[in-house]
């Protein structure tokens, strides 16, 4: 049976082998979140970017794109829109692309060079990314965006949720992070945003209000799309 | 109230600040469980090293010395005894000095460089950890040694238990893996040994037939000593 790992960090990526696998990059508050959410409501790809720069640039040259991402809580110079999955329903986004920069998950995506195949998850996706695992059947990382390398709840939450899942369904572990983030998700039970009202994200992103977009963020298949990577945009599998 | 942060792995050490706290170091399979029950039983004091070479060449230096360190589950060519706390009763080690070389211990210790004061901890020895943390009543990073840097579980847990006391004592935290940590260590209820028997590193040493070992680690309070580092030596505090 294959094998599921879960990467807690950036930081930490260099110690498992991503070769060959399905690896999931998951930054819940709110990159992937937001991805899911464009994608589904109709987007027709989007271009994840590190640098805000690349993002003005890439926006000047595509037609019908938008530009997109915050530095602390806010929407960066230069860019017209923000983080938030609200912000891309279908009469605003579909048919357009998105070109998205953020602080975590962008970063994670680009430093994963070797596996089978790049998705995306988030808990409003996430019972279609564990359908597209098991049709895979491919060894699996799941892929923490962290805060800045620093480990975070709701990443591990997910992480966990999605581990449980395939374990359920005959998959192996031997990773020590994968049995913790298993044992939370099974301490939870599915009540998330009670959970995670106690993390750190939670708490910074309160102070900027948006405690609306964190309970979307929290609400399981809302968006019940794939997104992969495909050269260097995600679209829906 | 005092802060308290647990660190995962060395390999996040540097998102940390260090500085002026105290300083727990954890590698409870098995270096600081060893540290605590040598110095409880007698040993003078315990020169921990991070090369074979290095507790070779101490210890034809030192008088009255014991050179010890496994590789791989086995005692290091060149060394005279291994890294199980059993090894080193009160009639074999009281008065000596331990020369000590550990893969994950050590290398954390000598890594932190501005802390008030860096001390080791484990299950042996937890109560008394504890009770000199709160003495102390300073911000406190419990740094978890983990196996080549990877997150393992029974350093999380131990950490988790000591930050529950402290937050049970009016500590504060904002630190998702300090949340983490202590949501496991509240879960497992005290029962250390059954938990950790689902651990990538107690299935490593059951490989070696080290089980009773790990049963002895991961029982509390058998060594109610405080090992602290006052130069290159831990010492009884």
């Amino acid at each position: 049976m294959p094998q599921v790992d879960v990467c807690l960090s950036p930081a930490l990526l260099h110690l498992y082998d991503t070769r060959d696998k399905d690896v999931v990059i998951i930054d819940v508050f709110r990159a992937t979140s937001t991805i899911a959410a464009a994608l589904h409501n109709g987007a027709i790809e989007i271009i994840p970017v590190a640098a805000v720069e690349t993002a003005i640039r890439l926006g000047e040259t595509i037609p019908e794109s938008i530009t997109a991402g915050e530095r602390d809580g806010r929407i960066a110079p230069g860019l017209a829109h923000g983080n938030s999955p609200s912000e891309y329903p279908a009469d605003f986004i579909a048919g357009k692309t998105l070109i998205l920069t953020t602080t975590n998950g962008t970063k994670l995506l680009h430093m994963v060079q070797d596996a089978h195949t790049i998705l995306t998850g988030a808990f409003l996706n996430i019972s279609a990314v564990v359908a597209y695992l098991l049709q895979s059947n491919r060894d699996v990382v799941l892929g923490c965006a962290a805060w800045k390398d620093k480990f975070n709840l709701e990443d591990t939450l997910f992480a966990g949720e999605v581990a449980r899942r395939l374990l359920q369904n005959g998959y192996k572990t031997n990773d020590d992070s994968t049995r913790c983030a298993v044992q939370m998700a099974t301490t939870v039970q599915g009540n998330y945003l009670h959970f995670l009202k106690d993390s750190s994200h939670y708490k910074r992103l309160s102070a900027y209000g948006l405690e609306a977009d964190m309970a979307y963020c929290a609400t399981p298949d809302l968006h019940p799309i794939v997104p992969v990577l495909r050269g260097q945009s995600l679209v829906i599998a």
